[in-house]
């Protein structure tokens, strides 16, 4: 029938079907009701319990750690020891979250007692952060583990308190469907809301789950174009809700001139390894890089050129993104100006092509060369002056990553560049390649549109926030209060009256 | 000429030329220009240098207080005590995000170093927030300073180090231009750039502002239909901005059966004079009072007949509002159920309007009585049982304030009040009256759609983030990092490597 979900393989090229089935509308409807219906006792579970659910949603991704990887390698062609690391990055989230959680400053919990100002007298007010409500994620193709169904999306949700729908990515609807049974597996061993997870399949679900009345913000990782439809939909609710998309990175790199001459030769393996790793198809892949017309620079590229023509082929995710490929790579070799310096390994089988390097000078940087490109290919950019370089990153468009190579104690062009993109770049690296997201405290995976929407990250900490809201209380008895602003609870950081005040070590 | 702006009086109702224009296309499309311009260095000003700015306009608008308040008694007549208690709160909130700055909480600086974990070796991260850049803010109408040119809006934003493009409303331009000139004046002072406030005026010029491409996010305090228009030219924008509207406000009351019987006599006034606080032009107005139906509550209608119908007449702001207020009695005095218990004095001058009272029984609650009505005019409801009050009260759109009237020791139904209104109510109100949003660290004035956008708060510390996003730098050399991320800096809150640490003694 023709609802059913197919499952195909990168490997082979072949399709087969599944068990899974397009969910329907009133299915759609129904799950997200479900999921809105346990969103007061996943607040109440309080943050101690639903620590424990996240530790334990990781131990069951844990426990079914080669089922789940077996089925991804099967959907994907990522290779096993990418998809183990993936795992145990996806697994670390939760348990980082679980941190969060209890180390509780998340909640931004502040306490004004009444006293007199300035301005006259004040009540007592207390503040702090509750969960919105269900959200809908959207499973990314290229994670099949980390940004799709137990993804950082859904583990940053589930700490805040909300109930989580997930729309599963075509490109894996088995492992979505297997990591879904873990996570309701890890919930329901706490005793915690098993319908607190949820998750629908088809692109008409997808539609359905945001513009659905119980859902309360989206999470999405994926092309600006499939965000901007999403988007689009959401604008037509009755009730605006906040839609995370992470979407689009160019991610370009720069080698300063002395960098080239002191490490040229040790960045240019490490800079074609960054864009042909998972086969080009990362967020931060670095799709341009610039480098200087010098003889350092001529080097550098020359070994590129090496490494690129001796690089493997390998397979995309799905012939979607294997034909955009193909398309991309014809309108990189027709741009003016650009010449095409290495082809790789190609292979016939499956989703299977080739890496590919071209080189085009700074002057000639064109609009067609400065989109993002999923897939295993960079772009050069040879700049001469330093003005050169500034004029050709002044007019890129936004993206999660800038790189910057540059030699010990060199910091006058360094921190021009950083002057130009600073209003574009969601993070800055430095003396290293921009693929690879660590989940961490000071992790920043976002930057201003078309990265994403500006003010908020995807990976780390602060992702929480994006499923929380404030809620004020003036003048409320302690009993009706969370117990996190009663008086006397000690074991979370407060702001107290103006005062940042740290949990007292006993109660820690 | 055409494109002169009037300034009206609404104690006669006379309009005035006056010597402002409305801003050209080419003049707003040129002044934003200018505001970003100025980004660069507001923002390197710092948080000491821009903490001192922000007390120098706190300076230049006690310095022509007297002024200001003639221009805004002439163009509001909302009483030189309250625009003075008004301009004092302003002031205070300059001063007050003055400290905010120096306290640097808001930056969340956040250091992990290089090291290991569970997923493998973590490079050195470190993340604060950065100005998003120049910014929208269109002044409201009800509150000539707080709401307005020098309010909460600006004064967030200015302390973010985002410049700031005000557009001024209709009907206070005399007022607005003077604050603009006050704003500006306390900049130059300190040496800061002038061009990091701009103003604008008229409808079109509205418009344009948030069409522009220099234009990083909108702060706007005003209707729901207003709001809604703008956002609608945001979605039209070739890179979408973040809208903070603050919109609408219903915000339901509720006296318990033991609050009535304890202290009906003494609520009942109070009520009165909160919903006709400032002819009832708050956003935070309680316009929908539930009483129970029994002898207190009888014997409190009754107190609150009598005090609408010994109120005096006011003026309200402008003839649009007054000729809004007429048509939403005309649609209140006709819909079912609904009486009109009281009309208080009125008067033929100018805005003037009476006050007015209405009343229904929770059964009959219709849409026309739960929605917001600019005025000094509430609507009593009466609730014979628990089950009625809950579900009437589950029934409404979200407010930015619930008020629940309890009696001692009362904890049930305030609780299950609490859980009703939760996931639609901005700040809860115990024991009090929702007009007066005190500028503090625990404040929140926002609350669900269509109170404003769930996340964010235009009023309290917590404000400045609407203009923030954050930046990551990974590996970054010492002297390419903020001063805040350096090691060795201790002066403000910092979680380094997952522990908050708080600035040492010495250097605070």
């Amino acid at each position: 029938v023709s609802d059913t979900i197919s499952s195909s393989s990168p490997r082979t090229g072949a399709t087969r079907a599944t068990e899974l089935r397009a969910t329907s509308k009133a299915d759609v409807r129904r799950l997200c009701g479900l999921a809105q219906g346990s969103a007061h006792e996943l607040e109440r579970l309080g943050r101690e319990d639903r620590a424990a659910m996240l530790d334990s949603i990781a131990d069951t991704l844990e426990n079914n750690h080669e089922a789940l990887v077996t089925a991804a390698d099967d959907e994907t062609a990522l290779g096993t020891t990418r998809l183990n690391g993936e795992l145990t990055r996806t697994t670390f989230q939760f348990r980082f979250f679980a941190e969060v959680l209890r180390e509780g400053s998340y909640l931004e919990a502040t306490i004004d007692h009444a006293g007199s100002t300035a301005m006259g007298p004040r009540p007592d007010l207390r503040r702090m952060l509750v969960p919105l409500g269900a959200v809908g994620v959207f499973g990314a193709s290229n994670f099949p583990f980390a940004f799709s169904v137990p993804g950082g999306d859904t583990a940053s949700a589930l700490a805040a308190g909300c109930p989580v729908v997930v729309k599963a990515h075509e490109a894996h609807p088995l492992t979505s469907q297997l990591s879904f049974e873990a996570l309701r597996a890890g919930i329901e061993a706490v005793g915690a809301p098993a319908d607190a997870i949820q998750i629908v399949y088809g692109r008409d679900a997808g539609a359905e789950l945001v513009a659905d009345p119980d859902i309360h913000a989206v999470g999405f990782t994926g092309s600006l174009g499939g965000g901007e439809a999403l988007l689009s939909i959401i604008e037509g609710r009755d009730e605006p809700i906040p839609f995370y998309g992470e979407l689009s990175g160019l991610n370009p790199l720069v080698v300063t001139p002395r960098a080239a001459e002191a490490r040229g030769a040790s960045i240019a393996p490490d800079l074609v390894a960054s864009f042909t790793l998972g086969a080009g198809q990362f967020c931060t892949k670095p799709g341009l890089a610039f480098i200087p017309t010098s003889p350092s620079g001529d080097e550098m590229v020359a070994l590129m050129t090496e490494a690129v023509r001796k690089s493997p082929a390998q397979y995309l995710l799905t012939t979607g993104i294997a034909s955009a490929y193909e398309g991309r790579l014809a309108e990189l070799g027709r741009a003016v100006g650009v010449t095409r310096l290495a082809v790789g390994d190609s292979d016939s089988n499956g989703f299977a092509v080739g890496s590919q390097l071209f080189t085009v000078q700074s002057g000639q940087l064109s609009k067609t060369l400065t989109q993002e490109c999923f897939g295993p290919v960079s772009v050069i950019v040879r700049y001469g002056t330093q003005a050169e370089l500034l004029d050709a990153l002044g007019a890129l468009e936004s993206s999660l990553t800038t790189s910057i190579h540059l030699s010990d104690d060199e910091a006058e062009l360094p921190s021009l560049i950083e002057q130009t993109m600073r209003g574009r770049t969601g993070r800055f690296v430095y003396n290293g390649y921009p693929t690879g997201v660590a989940v961490a405290w000071a992790q920043h995976h976002g930057g201003p549109w078309p990265s994403t929407n500006s003010l908020h990250t995807s990976v780390g900490a602060t992702a929480i926030r994006r499923f929380l809201r404030p809620v004020a209380w003036q003048s409320a008895p302690q009993e009706l209060l969370p117990a996190e602003l009663r008086d006397g609870f000690t074991s979370i950081p407060r702001r107290v009256d103006g005062v940042l005040t740290l949990p007292t070590a006993e109660v820690r």
